[in-house]
């Protein structure tokens, strides 16, 4: 007998990553605070959005906790799996992106989330998904190590493949197919994930939601007071540029909200508060901000 | 007998008509001056990318020159015309877009381009497209006026219901969905033109790409040396977060560059060079950023 999945627990458990999550951010910084916007959609759902902005270590933090039901999938969904077409839905997640103020604490990324298609007399079609990933501006290769280390304790209980698997999977996901580079240095990502039914599958989620803060925090600790100038800072907003590019040309989420006529402004935060382009700008050989480039942007073994 | 379309003379004009337009937003700025990059492209074809950057008057403008050949049409070119998928193609444009300094002098973008999509043993298909259109940061009717009754004395020789028919067609494509907002106060756009045959056709492209100055110059003349101060200059680099958003998300001649492999530096020299975004900013009602939004980005009359 096969137990309809348990899409409350989901949402509790995700309700509660989000509190946990703000909580430890804005202890981080020591001048932030989150501003909450609650919000409903007309087509069904509604979210938490959270923005924490200026604060004294993080220049800007989102993390949303969204609940939206819809008619139809829209076709950022369905492009891969044409047999969900017209199906109705239910997605819930939590998504955060933290844009850090110091250039040498990387821009982090966590997204985890919970889909079920419905039709009526069938069974449902229900999937988890998520991940997170990691964005330096200036590459330590011991954060790396760190963070990675981290992403494969989050998965050791479910063998020792599902790590490099997914770290494989980021990899590929996070990658500027126009600038032929990973937008950082990964970490973990995952879809349509249900082959553990939902019990184990959904314990996975939580392990991964929950070993996010173990993964950043020590990196932001370590990093937050090193003496940087007009230089880092320059080619920190130039980088994030690299992640507006990916968020707006390639990431499915941030389609699939924008399609599936999602909160704009709640989507949208993910973008960074201030942004440089630069035409055909290179860094110097043999700089900090080459070795970013030819050691960091393309996909390693961290472990 | 119908004559294969003149595919030098397109290239010459447009060629020509870069230079023409360089040369006066060059003596249009009293500091900055074009740098010029050619480049060819591994899968044919290649262009002339001209930057001006750090002006006195346009902190970005850049003119663009290109003539791409391919194997084979990319999906953004053939998603509405599934007939040509396939098909060979020759492409060639002047595409540019000007970022002024100061916060009164609107945003203006123009592109001019011609295809040809090629099949053994069939008739070449050919078109023109393009089409010119303005976005400011603080309205001015007077400015709109002018800008819309040059765009319809570009199309009057081709008769009274051009102008409105490319004027509406610009204000369909220039929208962002997910804002509900036109991205400025438009002007023209068309597209799959060949419907008065390859010579009449070519004159209305020439017609449009000689009006362009025509449009632009008296207004930065009349609004580059009105005083401004942050607050202005917050708002403009606000706005321009729209022209990212509208470029890496809908924009067509974008996603075909990027998609037949493009020179990247090239199709984002659009991208303004500094931006900002904010969580869920409103301008203060009946402010003239307010007046902005209620009465100038939405489709109107303007003549």
């Amino acid at each position: 007998m096969t137990l309809a999945p348990d899409t409350l627990a989901v949402k509790h458990y995700l309700v509660d990553l989000q509190d946990q999550i703000c909580a430890a951010i804005e202890s981080e910084d020591d001048d932030g605070a989150f501003r909450e916007d609650r919000w409903d959609r007309e087509q069904g759902g509604g979210g938490r959005t959270r923005v924490l902005q200026a604060g004294a270590v993080f220049e800007q933090a989102g993390v949303n906790f969204s609940h939206v039901t819809g008619g139809e999938l829209p076709p950022s969904a369905t492009a891969a799996r044409p047999e969900l077409e017209g199906r109705a839905y239910q997605a819930m997640g939590v998504s955060l992106v933290i844009h850090p103020r110091n250039p040498y604490v990387p821009t982090s990324h966590a997204n985890i989330r919970f889909f079920i298609a419905e039709k009526p007399d069938e069974a449902p079609v229900w999937w988890f998904g998520g991940g997170f990933d990691l964005t330096p501006y200036y590459g330590f290769e011991e954060d790396a190590r760190h963070w990675h280390r981290v992403a494969r304790a989050a998965c050791a209980p479910w063998g020792d493949e599902v790590y490099p698997r997914y770290k494989a999977w980021c990899d590929e996901y996070f990658f500027l197919k126009h600038r032929a580079e990973t937008r950082g240095i990964g970490g973990l990502f995952f879809d349509d994930l249900n082959e553990w039914g939902f019990v184990r599958s959904f314990e996975f989620l939580r392990s991964v939601g929950d070993h996010y803060l173990d993964a950043y925090l020590p990196i932001v600790q370590r990093r937050r007071h090193l003496p940087h100038g007009e230089r880092e800072r320059r080619f920190q907003l130039y980088r994030r540029g690299r992640y507006v590019e990916f968020n707006l040309v390639y990431d499915r989420g941030t389609l699939f909200g924008l399609q599936s006529g999602g909160r704009t402004e709640s989507i949208l935060m993910s973008l960074p508060p201030l942004v440089r382009w630069e035409y055909n700008w290179h860094p110097a050989p043999g700089s900090e901000e080459a070795r970013l480039y030819s050691d960091f942007l393309r996909p390693r073994d961290w472990i």
